[in-house]
């Protein structure tokens, strides 16, 4: 096999932004009570936004987050700072309210899902958590691929679904998410197999690992590198052989996302390898993405390089849990409010520039 | 005379943040179920905010914004990209809603005043702007003082009367803007003139101008500080020569805020002159100073070395009003929210780090 079954969806052509929307969003903000240019980015949100959204008023106000949560094999591999129990603990913690995205999403007046994608350590279902596991987490992906084909695509599936869910629910913009005890192992791995580079420049402390522990994460993802590298034959196979299920989770969200016309707004290095991934899937899908802020994850700059990409913010995070995103959804709600309500030159009665 | 009448107030002494209001708010993040740090800038802003409010639960909720507007006796000299009549028309524009500033208070839920300090054009009072007019403007500072004494007095005490406002309504922190045609050229003489700087660092393009703009600017500087350099008998004697009524104002305010305890969020270029001004008026004042964003103006940078300031964003702003506060602020909200709201690992019953 090679491709995931089941997953016809993958096939759907990308929406397009409507650059005329762009345009007129580009000459009212020309016509704003200010100096050209003087809200800086805040102007290019607004612009973007309005091509996206295909309309002359951009909204970011009903935003979805999806946190998709799964364990990884390579766990095992003692490359984390954090014992793999954590990843269930955390799971019931967003149940309950208790992590940094449920106050985010609370702050924010933003819809929130938890989706369990499968967990090393048992738990039973909860109320407020989507179930679709697949298994006991992904294989340890030093000895075999991380996942089987049908896995992938149910993860995949996974993701997509949660789009549709938003769309459904006159969302205007998506946020996704991820926790999972071994995944920044995961994404570097990921990353180096669809940038062709080396891990020595992509692997970073995760959660809090000290020197020695970032050493032998290298050495792991090397060893995993060297049995993958030669046989993957798409980045299909490398999200299969490397990623973790809440990774491809991500990845068809991002993909759907962009199917669909939603914008999705990025949040740091789990996020954005699998938003690599998504654009080495389906080409294109990038222009979709709205990357919200620069992870203090070291191999995150290699990556937003690749994507030609620049976070609106660096505010020396990296939680994941889309925490960083939620952070920067603010910034995206003002830039359309001053974008739809601020008064025109002539509306004011102001004289323009000399 | 040598000091401002009717400023016995500046004599207050400082408000001191509560050192160990800043232990206990560190040690809860420590014990907040995310790893240690991993919400980078946010803990050191939550930090901050409880040593400075003298609490367990910092608060951004109640914030005040206060515009101070006025003309420059310098505008004369074709310093601006825009003619002076833009300062009344823009105060005008604030009083109907439609500037930035109002765009971002309403979004932000906080309380806004519009203060008018003296404008060259003539205006009647208006509704919605507080009227403390003290002369046509500034006169032009390549003559002459910008200020005398007695308006510099005035000026700074409105400033103080503002902070007293916020205070006194619950306000648990202030942001302080400003409007005036010219008054980047002010900011710039004054922060040369505080700093010992020549203006070739310290120039910028202000609203807007053009290279052979910003050489011209650069030149009439270079005149008034020619002029004011050696008389100037101390920091408030520099502010008097070539501040304006409405940099005057937010120095008075920033002074005022140190003293009473409230905690001041700092703009762009403009305002950072004030709150340097500030500081060299009351060594001091900076530690409750926030510094919101950096500005895209060139010579912030400068002034935020000075303060040994590191902005928290950076989106190539540049229009005043306190925007780029205004912006911020959310981050802010953010900030404590997540450091009041979220789960502790022994509450949640997650592990820690191995």
């Amino acid at each position: 096999m090679t491709q995931p079954p089941a997953c016809d969806w993958l096939e759907t052509p990308l929406a397009q932004a409507n650059a005329e929307m762009g345009r007129i969003a580009q000459q009212r903000q020309e016509q704003l009570t200010k100096p050209p240019g003087a809200l800086g980015r805040l102007e290019e949100i607004a612009i973007r936004l309005a091509a996206l959204q295909n309309t002359q008023r951009p909204s970011a106000d009903h935003a979805h987050i999806a946190i998709f949560a799964a364990d990884h094999g390579v766990a095992v591999e003692g490359v984390s700072a954090f014992p793999q129990s954590v990843t269930v603990e955390m799971i019931r913690n967003f149940a309950r309210g208790g992590g940094a995205i449920n106050v985010l999403a609370r702050a924010l007046g933003a819809s929130l899902e938890i989706i369990n994608l499968g967990t090393a350590h048992e738990m039973p279902a909860l109320a407020n958590v989507r179930d679709c596991r697949l298994g006991p987490g992904t294989a340890n992906f030093v000895d075999k691929p991380a996942m089987t084909w049908e896995q992938l695509g149910q993860a995949l599936t996974a993701g997509c679904e949660a789009i549709g869910r938003a769309q459904k629910d006159g969302r205007q913009l998506f946020i996704g998410g991820e926790m999972g005890i071994g995944n920044s192992t995961s994404a570097t791995a990921l990353a180096c197999l669809l940038l062709h580079e080396d891990p020595a420049l992509l692997t970073g402390r995760g959660t809090g690992l000290d020197a020695a522990g970032v050493m032998h994460k290298m050495a792991i993802i090397k060893r995993a590198l060297a049995l993958h590298r030669a046989q993957i034959n798409s980045p299909l196979d490398a999200l299969r052989r490397t990623g973790g299920f809440e990774i491809a989770a991500l990845t068809g969200a991002y993909i759907h996302g962009a199917q669909l016309g939603l914008p999705l707004l990025i949040d740091g290095f789990i996020s954005s390898a699998a938003a690599l991934a998504a654009e080495h899937i389906v080409p294109g899908c990038t222009q979709w993405f709205i990357f919200s802020h620069r992870s203090a994850e070291s191999g995150h700059a290699a990556i937003l390089n690749a994507l030609n990409a620049d976070p609106l913010i660096d505010l020396n995070m990296r939680l994941g849990e889309g925490s960083g995103a939620a952070v920067t959804l603010n910034l995206l709600r003002m830039a359309c409010a001053l974008h739809n309500e601020m008064a025109t030159f002539s509306e004011a009665q102001v004289a323009q520039k000399n």
